[in-house]
């Protein structure tokens, strides 16, 4: 290395922990703002993070960013490009240019639209007044389409989206792999449905006072690996997770008084992304090596905990006794299977939030595949609630009954968070991946489980994935560690082996 | 105003609203190592804070600072002194030469001092051990003797020190007062001590159950005027207030389940130092017409609600009925007078945070003697434990039985902060003055105070003293305001007023 490149890239990494650092401040504040801040502090937090984020995008599209980076590039520094150094260059050129891209105007008009366009959405959902959004939708559609040009594409436009969400991931392979998966998921979600065998759900929909079910979930959350001495479990209305930097990070959740899983399920599913969060390398912390992949990875970690090891049959084996005994009222002399049963309760449903694991991935192929045609132009917003209500009907076999139900029920869209739906069903998809590789490599999971221990699995999932930080895009993870492609088949293994017992299939 | 002055004040503004803009940032992120954050976040924290004050250091010290006010200087801008512009340029001036005259590697030795001497100075209290203490006591005061020369001072090195705490009030004045006040407490607390009259403070020390002392703490900190929807009450180890910009203002406590007095006055001091901060002029936030005057004035604010307010005969005759109905049990049968001198117990003893309203000034003029005969020379720090044993038995009547209850007790020295104590007891002068004033210009507040009404003292500080920011120093606030000067004669017309009916003097 050559004098000249290891200042530029002493330089580089310099400035972009600073940009580590006010994000990882930003998260503090964004944390604050949805636990404990006052009501009245809401406009000042706001000039706050205004400020943060401005500063973090003037670093970031700082031209001797540009500078240091043609510095870097082609020297030996890259050669190997799985090395921290290279995994650095990599992740930073690709946000300096996309950031440099987008002409500054564009970059205010959507932040504006995005903050108005929020307002109107609860406005309209509350009127379930597809109209009243409509004005706002396209004009917010347009936005990323121009966002979306402005910044470059290799096919279609919504590449460039979903690019900010899943990089290095095409349309075209989403689209390949959902389409399989789709086929096969309405089938089994029919077969489902026209079963004679239903859960008595009525069992978790008893009292479960609150104080009860915070303890009990914090307990099971430290038991599958969360660590409370780096981390938080706080009460939200929206439950999120917050990584805030090394040695920190905080899980939210909202308790219901007369359902057990909502606020259950939801830790363990925020107990997956804050492990994940728990095991970056610290010691990269200020470079992509100590930041997470994607969203759908990110989402592959809580919907692995969350379903695969949290509604599981050995995971239960373990809990439910405990649960008997904090929930004696409730769960007095309830039988297991009905129990277990409860819990996995699939039912086709219009609400994406509220969707069981089965049916899930069927709301999220559906706004996909609008998505899709829309930035094509195959169909213009104005049809957009029509088109919903028709590829429900085809995948569900029920019609919202109105738009409140239907298409205005998520805030992302009036948010311009176009691209950002998929993730969650590749989450699901990487997730199955890794899981059936993990139960391969280690073998006995179940007996583990039932046992209470969950040590074997993070730590497979720390090796392989968390501790990798940013080393690998996402599709290219899930080959290194599967040694197979993104795919579906592996997820309808696993609904199909777990669901058709239950129901009878 | 010409055009350029014009353009140096709309720079200068905006420049320093960021500084401000980051000390609010820092501020939460303050609070929340204190409250919430978990342990292994400790050292990001660390990180996070110390990037956080060098910028702000850095946009102070910045030599365009120095310009735009030269430019500002002369010119109609200050014409009148106490308009908001004049103001901040007043006070720009003071930071800014005070951070520019130090230089940076006595800043660096000074941070490097406080950090390590804390962990010094917490392992020789435990031990009671002076001379483990003694090595860096001395390189700290040599250090702060470096900065005192730096800065400059128009009489005694100790007025650079006092300065950093309150702004134009000189060393030589506030010992005038002192030297007065001292006079009259030591006498007060002789009678006091020597009195047959004892009040049982067993009363106060039964179980007083922390869930509903948390409640009953809150509620009287709403009722005299904390605005809950602009801030918040929270549990930490060393209870502090911490504004954190318009509408956020936060306050702590700590709960002893078995004495109902340390939270609950505890409570009583925060919110008064939080409603100072809730009522400064927001629309001046990021100038020091949004900023506190002193830490004198502040304490003024906290002991006014705690002392005057909070352990006032009208006060209990509205809350003594409602606690005893939160805490039925341990004040069943109480009687109220019983109660009253209860909380009013005056008793010399050898912590200053345990003292009682009466003896505290003296646990204050001793500190600031010492301080100042070793800024003098009068004194070397080997001495102090033995100077500080000598003047605590002439002024207290009794003798610390090792260095742990004596000089060692505070960290304050540990951390640099000589010239910090005397702001405690100007506080309890300011608030007397204050308070006589407000009583005169309002009549029955006693009535109201029974009556369970606070609105019109909050008024009445919010008019006088809140709203105007940092318009006046502390020494010409309180000129204004009570048309006198700093004086310690309405403290102690109060102290004999309340506890010579109490002791029978």
């Amino acid at each position: 290395m050559t004098k000249g490149t290891e200042a530029a890239l002493a330089a580089l990494k310099e400035h972009i922990k600073e940009i580590y650092l006010l994000g990882s401040i930003s998260g503090i504040l964004g944390w604050d703002e949805r636990t404990y801040m006052p009501r009245q502090g809401a406009a000042h937090r706001a000039n706050q993070l205004a400020y943060l984020s401005g500063m973090i995008h003037e670093k970031l599209t700082d031209p001797r960013v540009g500078d240091w980076l043609s510095q870097i590039e082609g020297t030996d520094v890259v050669a190997d490009p799985l090395t921290p150094d290279a995994v650095t260059v990599r992740e930073l050129r690709r946000a300096y240019d996309k950031q440099t891209k987008v002409p500054k105007e564009l970059v205010e008009k959507i932040t504006y639209a995005e903050t108005i366009g929020q307002g109107i959405w609860v406005e309209a959902r509350k009127e379930s007044d597809f109209g009243k959004f409509l004005p706002q939708l396209e004009k917010m559609i347009d936005l990323k389409g121009q966002y979306a040009e402005a910044v470059g594409y290799d096919d279609v436009p919504y590449d460039a989206l979903l690019d900010d969400y899943e990089p290095g991931v095409s349309t075209k392979e989403v689209a390949a792999v959902f389409a399989r998966f789709r086929k096969e998921l309405v089938e089994l979600v029919k077969k489902i449905t026209s079963s004679k065998k239903k859960p008595d759900v009525s069992i978790i929909e008893r009292d479960y006072p609150v104080d009860r079910q915070h303890i009990f979930g914090q307990a099971a959350a430290t038991a599958i690996g969360f660590d409370l001495s780096a981390g938080r479990l706080d009460i939200t209305d929206h439950p999120f997770c917050s990584g805030t930097g090394p040695g920190d990070c905080r899980i939210t959740t909202r308790y219901n008084p007369n359902h057990f899983g909502q606020a259950f399920f939801g830790i363990l599913h925020e107990a997956g992304h804050g492990m994940y969060e728990q095991g970056l390398p610290t010691e990269h912390f200020g470079t992509p090596m100590c930041d997470s992949v994607s969203l759908g990875i990110h989402e592959s970690q809580s919907r692995m905990w969350e379903n695969m090891v949290g509604r599981s049959r050995p995971f239960w084996e373990c809990f439910f006794p405990r649960a008997q005994q904090v929930f004696h009222t409730a769960l007095a002399g309830v039988d297991f299977d009905d129990f277990y049963f409860a819990i996995n309760d699939v039912r086709p449903s219009f609400i994406r939030v509220e969707a069981d694991e089965v049916s899930y991935g069927l709301h999220i192929m559906l706004r996909f595949e609008i998505e899709q045609e829309i930035f094509d132009g195959k169909i213009k917003p104005s049809e957009l609630n029509a088109v919903w209500n028709d590829k429900f009907t085809s995948y569900f076999g029920i019609t919202p009954r109105n738009d409140a139900e239907g298409c205005l029920q998520d805030i992302h869209w009036s948010a311009g968070l176009f691209g950002y739906f998929p993730t969650y069903a590749l989450g699901n998809l990487y997730a199955a991946q890794f899981f059936a590789k993990a139960k391969e490599d280690i073998g006995d999971l179940d007996e583990q489980f039932a046992a209470g221990r969950f040590d074997e699995l993070l730590s497979w999932l720390r090796k392989h994935i968390h501790s990798q930080g940013q080393r690998y895009r996402a599709n290219k993870l899930v080959e290194v560690v599967t040694g197979k492609p993104l795919g579906h088949e592996l997820f309808m293994t696993y609904l199909k082996d777990k669901f058709s017992p239950l129901y009878g299939l």
